[in-house]
């Protein structure tokens, strides 16, 4: 389809995807996204200790002043093999030279099974075809190439004006399962023409993690292999940011932040098996690190989220999810709200009838749970989604 | 049945359950454990911040110097209701009552369904039954009657010399959800004839408990109502323990340590869904804290746990967790076992057909995860069981 999605709608992006045999299926499996003009990149990577070998070269690469792309292959994760390394900087540098580029302008990303040797070769033969594909119109190959157990691929973007200019952001992420907010969690890859010097643009990547893919969790566990990059390449011709402030680098956030919060919240309604996309926010606690434990004390609590697969408002498992988390509670001053109705009021069920009330509100795909604490000025939102059958049946299977 | 399990084992300790109407389908839902003889009593209790009444209430009894027994009912668990405290005193004292002991004497424990009143009534027409039904052959009936989800009820004993004493430990306990090792996680009721002063007991429970039920996980969720009680009414005769030293403390606390690590393995065992038990030992450790953190994340990962499930012996996953657990890792010095096979040894997969090695022993229903990480000298153990459908059907479906 001749459409420019996602990473390839800001100006002089492209990107495409190919297959290169990774996996069985034909399914797109290797992906270029890039600028063809000089752009800055940032990025955050997983926390977890246990790392991919292309989150220690990328990580490694961002040093340089100027980055051109990034190459990814999905279906092996290049973790804990021997080889990873070397692999990793061949795959990286195999992408700069296909598309003529310096070697070392290149990142690199890759997802899938832990712990099996990176088929470099078959990706090295697929190279140029993959050079030879890209293009603007390739958001959405480039997108489909990073999935692994997603059932859709995910692409957001947004169009504001900046001063005279329009700008472009555009985004796509892959989720779906090991997501937990302690890091960048899944792949991500954002794309903008605006104009920013590297030191904004970290700055952008910090806050807009903290506000997207940073208040997901799926399932509790910390990926070894994830990453968000954001590349700006200046294309649009507006004027260059220079400092983290005013209302250009404002306007600019803001718009960083909703493509990523699109995406983060399509990762986690295609969580491996999710039914429902549950919203957990945590109102007037103590503090702001209060808000967060309990917010996803109760947002990764197994019984929190089998009760909400059974459509069950189990307020008594909420409320116990918060209380272990850390946080301060005094249940004598904590209300609880799923989808407006309120549940539980200051040490009290709140009327005789809320199951009532509650029941056609748990059947929504869309499920709110709001608890304020009534202790102090802080709040957290974290989103989450269900724990089905079916994550059992992805999970346990997914080696074969 | 005529003979003595469990909680009855121990001399002048009887027991006994009855249906007071909150199990619909007339299962055993109220029970009471008690000495003949004065006693010394200590607890722990969970340390989730959101608390049932009756963990307030036992609590605050412990103060006394003698407790004469336990009252407890399954099916509610006094949780987050207006008239909790209420409740609980009533039903503590009643029991004392029923039985001819001083009010006070009695502690009290629920376990079921969090946020529902009571059924006091009900429960106190039932009172002088249950206490007509209390006898040394008890043991069996109570343990029945503390059962919620639990498939199978949960006794353990051991018999030692104490000097020329023979001196009993018995023991009962409850599963099967909510079970994570963040305080006595569930309900566990230990007896002994052995004569001990009062801190001797406190010395025992705080490290029986550290030994066993500090060391399961389910479903990493804290619960608001758990408890381990230890009582001993020296009814045996045995010389008095006066300190917490010496042969005479360290062969008693063997024992009940034996006992209440049969009953915490029962547990897992018996956890919701579960069809594997699986011990996580994490090895050479940089500290004690290092090695707990490991074994806990690995042991509560649901993808660790989904593919234990799935007999897939991923370990990937297992390293993946400990990664994030926040113990420092090496992966260059790390060494992986299952069931005593060699998968990854410092950095590299074992050999080309460790898979083949694993297979059969993932069919197991005992699986053993070693982790060596090579850095330091500390270790630690947990017990976790898998992550399957089941769970997930019968948290689903608590409530209805």
């Amino acid at each position: 389809m001749k459409i420019r999605t996602g990473v390839t709608i800001p100006k002089n992006f492209i990107a495409g995807g190919t297959n290169c045999g990774i996996k069985a299926n034909g399914g797109l499996d290797l992906a270029i996204i890039m600028s063809t003009v000089p752009s800055v990149a940032w990025g955050v990577f997983t926390k977890n200790r246990v790392v991919g070998a292309p989150v220690t070269v990328s990580k490694n690469r961002l040093r340089s002043k100027h980055i051109s792309g990034i190459v990814i292959n999905s279906g092996n994760s290049n973790t804990l093999t021997e080889t990873g390394l070397f692999d990793a900087n061949t795959m990286a540098n195999a992408a700069a030279n296909a598309v003529g580029e310096k070697l070392g302008r290149f990142l690199v990303a890759s997802t899938g099974i832990i712990g099996q040797p990176l088929p470099i070769k078959s990706i090295l033969q697929e190279m140029d075809n993959l050079a030879n594909v890209l293009g603007p119109y390739g958001g959405k190959s480039a997108a489909k190439a990073i999935m692994t157990t997603d059932s859709v691929s995910k692409e957001s973007s947004k169009r504001i004006k900046l001063g005279l200019s329009t700008v472009s952001v555009g985004g796509c992420a892959k989720g779906s399962g090991m997501i937990h907010p302690n890091m960048g969690t899944m792949l991500a890859f954002i794309t903008t023409d605006a104009a920013i010097k590297k030191p904004v643009l970290k700055e952008i990547v910090k806050r807009v993690n903290q506000e997207s893919f940073s208040r997901i969790t799926v399932d509790g566990d910390t990926s070894t292999s994830d990453m968000l990059i954001i590349m700006a390449n200046g294309a649009s011709g507006a004027k260059t940011i220079e400092k983290p402030k005013g209302k250009l680098f404002g306007k600019l956030l803001e718009a960083v932040i909703e493509v990523a919060v699109n995406l983060a919240k399509m990762i986690v309604r295609d969580g491996e098996g999710a039914t429902k996309f549950a919203t957990v926010r945590v109102e007037d606690a103590v503090s702001e690190g209060d808000a967060k434990k309990a917010s996803v004390a109760i947002a990764k609590s197994n019984l929190v989220k089998t009760a909400l697969f059974g459509q069950d408002p189990n307020w008594g498992r909420i409320l116990a999810s918060a209380g272990y988390s850390g946080a301060k509670i005094d249940i004598r001053k904590a209300t609880l709200k799923i989808n407006g109705v309120i549940i539980y009021k200051k040490g009290k069920l709140a009327s005789q009838d809320w199951e009532g009330k509650v029941a056609s509100k748990m059947r929504l795909k869309e499920i709110l749970i709001e608890l304020n604490l009534g202790l102090g000025k802080s709040s957290w939102e974290i989103w989450t989604c269900d724990l089905s059958q079916d994550y059992i049946r992805i999970n346990a299977d997914y080696r074969t």
